[in-house]
């Protein structure tokens, strides 16, 4: 897969992705029509409840409301239809170097085309960017997630971490990082 | 240590304190007062750089603003005089049946009289009431922090995870977990 090209101009990368490779085009800012994107793209997933939904969606809004401040960062894969995919990230308050991986979601037309590895990379690039040392993702120890484990896996990620039960009965929270400096 | 009494008026425990024994009463609402009360307070014990007393504070703004939709619930602990100590703690958002305990802080001039551990049973008590199975606390593992860890170990919770340089370099962060329906 070929790696977006960067610019000078920012001190956060900007992908530009060839329109003849790729059927989507990414995108960093938030528009007040990403409260529906976000919804039905996280909805047609299949993935998530309602309040998990919900949640995802408060991540926008939060961001239009208070902008930078609101801690929330995002990327948008845009493509000529809808939302093809999107992550949010942010720096976890009251740490020097850590990130959080809120939410990464790919529609379900658009997987397995290494759409979800790009927005991960370009999370990656954009926290480095930011100074950050290290990202951590929260995911569901449930085995409805072991492709999604395999994906964080795969993409360098390590679990340090494993809460029982942490979501409900048998659903524990699985703690990924990847360390942005050395190999963890 | 007397268990605080309970009345059957709410479905959360009240406390009633006998005034000749403890120089603080409980409280559970919250008064524009407690901004600059917990400020104060938190500042105070010493223990907590200028972003964490902010964070403090905007858990308060949280709950005066959005009232129980906040997600934060609080327990105070009045002397005549100020502020003795306080705890936050909430329901984890997407669990089932887990709770956060965001802050507990006891004034220097009220520590070792029993209240942190007092502030502590009083949201066990609370959280089981709201249905929780579960207390989760995150602290550092710095030495700074040892006396906090052996308060928490002794009142019953346990280390579930470390998470490396999570804070800072040389700065982990450590989960501790209660489980409140059988021992961890």
């Amino acid at each position: 897969m070929a790696r977006p090209a960067t610019t000078s101009e920012s001190d956060v990368p900007i992908a530009v992705l060839p329109a003849t490779q790729y059927s989507w085009q990414m995108r960093y800012d938030v528009a007040p029509s990403d409260r529906e994107a976000v919804r039905t793209l996280v909805d047609r997933t299949g993935f998530f409840h309602g309040d998990e939904i919900d949640i995802a969606v408060e991540l926008v809004d939060a961001r239009l409301t208070n902008g930078v401040a609101s801690g929330y960062e995002f990327v948008f894969a845009d493509s000529p239809e809808a939302l093809a995919g999107y992550a949010c990230y942010g720096a976890i308050p009251c740490t020097a170097a850590s990130f959080d991986l809120y939410w990464i979601a790919v529609d379900p037309h658009f997987q397995r085309q290494g759409l979800g590895r790009m927005l991960l990379e370009d999370v990656e690039r954009q926290v480095a960017a930011k100074g950050g040392e290290r990202i951590y993702i929260d995911t569901s120890g449930r085995d409805q997630y072991r492709r999604t484990r395999a994906f964080y896996e795969r993409s360098g990620f390590c679990c340090e971490a494993r809460l029982k039960d942490f979501y409900a009965p048998g659903d524990d929270r699985v703690i990924y990082v990847k360390n942005l400096v050395k190999t963890c």
